[in-house]
């Protein structure tokens, strides 16, 4: 039968990144202290030479589909994208793998506890030479109080949910060195007018109520903050953080973003 | 050329409902006092007998096409359900239209001034006897403030976005009497612990945030008190009520809903 | 400390259904013959008195929480729902949880093999003498193609995918009986022009390529031929079934959607 | 009254872009031969430099609002771009509009019309030395069908929507010489295996139908005759094309991305 895909073209251009997105597959994360199952979201992709026409667009959910039940942890998603450049005979490979993180948070004055989820994608581009370069990026959602409000007002303060995305660039040999999802998050938190809680009684609200007020900041002295840690942590190369405050007193959001100065 | 749509068929199901949607078209809006174009999505939709195989699509398409730059309101919209249930000789027509209304809100104290956002569909139902079926959805911002966080606190009180999605129910009769947008926003807001404001100086800001401290509620408290207004409204049958809080001390959301005695 | 929440308040409306939303959570999913973890989104929700002022949320993260990395069936889940209205004291409990399910799909020629997502969704209403509404929503893609194109055409046909909504309705009771996911996607595959795989070679292609030209059907044609089968399945009440086609040929879709008579 | 966000710090991070983002708007876009009302969704932000707290939020909207009725070209939009500059005091700027346009295409045979939509994206980036960077993004849909499918079947081809995005990068200088989206969209579906089409009558859809079987093409052809087209059009310093074949015999998309040299 024809092989269409494999033909030789002549005069085009090369292709950067071609390949499937949009693929739901299951997933055993490994993240050292904690391995789970659950649902991931793919997008995998090759970079194709002017002369070739096509991918073979099967190998990639093959590659996928091989991982079965093994458990993935982020240097073993560095050695998949390279058996993808492999599988699919080209020069670089980019793949991307999307899932849900639960961790385990405890109200501050009951210790009642239950899971917070985060959004964590592995992005990993692997290239002939052996090398890769590693994207780790955490969504979370933290509370953050208005500064200007508190100062302003002679009670009360607007407040809302700020949904902050911390990306974290660095190569395969890095890997091990990178900060963890859990210490990522727990700065974040740090930095924020209040952790956002899965589980409140009375006692935990008035609490978050009071260390909320207490510790406002703009949507900028969070980017800022977290900024700063970031820059003291090892193994990260380039980082970009977006903060996303959804105010609560317009229809509209607040936003503040800082890339290092390797980003991009 | 073969009528394959139109041909009969033996031994089936009648269609409740089939058509097109997720059409995207250009629309002129009238709501009385306010005209403007934008672009809509619309879903539209007939029934369709045991013994007929299958609707003419492009009727559909072509039948919003013919509206043209011409404003349509709410009872022209009810006109135009009863034009695509006969151009589709049809026994009933299902027609939707969904689009964004700005409505010009003013800060409290500088008077400074700017547009809200506010969703509206418009959803008509047109049967052969002439009779029409009318839901008119309403999706508002505002924000409200926990009363129990206020009133445990020593100071401060957690507050957020809410979300607010009216859906009240007429009749091709009670398209005139029905309450008009302006109305309805401005009776949700009077229930909120505040409305969100496009543009807010400092002056305003400091009013915002005590006037939510001075206004809280519960989720519970404002579904109570919109359904509460609603049914002194006039030219409403039935009517639902969703409001969710996007808490900002959670990373879910909490709900509730009234439904009035005639709302299916 | 204060109970607002728990506090009473006089003339008001009762709330249908009050609870928390967008939850995320890790859930074990027991389908009899497939057992998996993965991460489940979840609404919760109680009916309130008119004379109660709030519902406790947090009993609804707690209860969710207590379900640990035990596999939860769709018995199960009526059982769950049946805690929630008990938890929360409340006459009625609404509870949902959706999450993907994947299934093992063979192509057709060279029997390679990998899995197809499906979005399931199980709804349970929880009554105070015990009874319980349960409905099962299952989401499926397939081929279709275009009959009227293949008639009218010299060659070829339009087709594209198809997305099918099954909404089947039971009580506590039929839970045993009601179909299994594999079986009802089965059926809609076997009416479709042609399922969708996950992996397919040049031979399957050829194969599926020539099945579903050989297999065409309108919107109309799959939604009744679908709902036709439902007929004949036991444990189902009543049902509910949409297929919508993104159409190749328009950037609109074309759906049709047919509800039993039962299905209110 | 204290003004916190104009206030002094020290020690701190620059922020490259802190502004307001999900501002819907409604907008009156100039396309030189189409002038159309619409509404609109807003990202708006500046550069902050280390030494300073916060950015004056409500300018953002202010300076929106303050377009009015007027009719907003592209380069209307480089102007724009640098008032919001100059009216928060900063030294660079970055203001993005996405808006539905809609273009009336005739079927090809019964010339029967109606209005495709397609989202354009204008990003303006406005730097102190009065250059600027400009960004036109526009997404299209057509129709794609398989040349593997069609060489080794007997008998149909698989086809289906694909999703093109083409991004255009110049500066406030090239502008005028840009190419007309009109031009750009004629383009895209030369080399698609057929437009869609918002109307078609039986002999449109035969045409159709016929003329997509003998015009197969990849996702990898297409993406390679578009970026081959954007070489040669004037006033282009950079592009990215992106395709993505919402594939019919697969649940996931297959896609194939183009950057030119200079893109990043």
């Amino acid at each position: 039968m024809l092989d269409i895909q494999g033909s030789t073209i002549t005069r085009s251009h090369a292709i950067q990144n071609v390949g499937v997105s949009g693929l739901d597959y299951p997933l055993t994360v490994d993240l050292g202290d904690d391995v789970f199952r659950t649902a991931a979201k793919w997008t995998l992709g090759v970079s194709l030479p002017a002369d070739q026409r096509g991918a073979h667009m099967s190998r990639f959910v093959e590659t996928v589909d091989s991982l079965g039940d093994s458990p993935l942890s982020l240097a073993g998603m560095v050695a998949f994208a390279g058996r993808v450049r492999e599988t699919l005979e080209a020069k670089s490979a980019s793949c991307e793998t999307r899932f849900t993180w639960f961790r385990r948070v405890y109200a501050p004055v009951s210790r009642k506890s239950a899971l917070n989820p985060y959004t964590v994608t592995w992005h990993v581009e692997s290239f002939e030479d052996g090398n890769s370069l590693v994207v780790v990026t955490v969504e979370a959602l933290v509370k953050s109080l208005c500064p200007c409000s508190k100062a302003i007002s002679d009670r009360g303060a607007h407040n809302q949910r700020s949904r902050i995305t911390i990306s974290l660039r660095g190569s395969g040999q890095s890997v091990a060195t990178m900060p963890s999802l859990d210490r990522t998050i727990a700065m974040v938190e740090s930095h924020a007018s209040s952790p956002v809680y899965p589980v409140l009684k009375r006692a935990d609200e008035k609490f978050v109520t009071e260390y909320a007020y207490d510790n406002p900041g703009f949507v900028e002295d969070l980017v800022r903050a977290v900024a700063g840690s970031l820059g003291d942590f090892p193994g990260v190369e380039a980082f970009r953080v977006h903060v996303r405050n959804e105010e609560s007193i317009h229809a509209h959001d607040c936003f503040a973003e800082i890339r290092s100065e390797k980003w991009q």
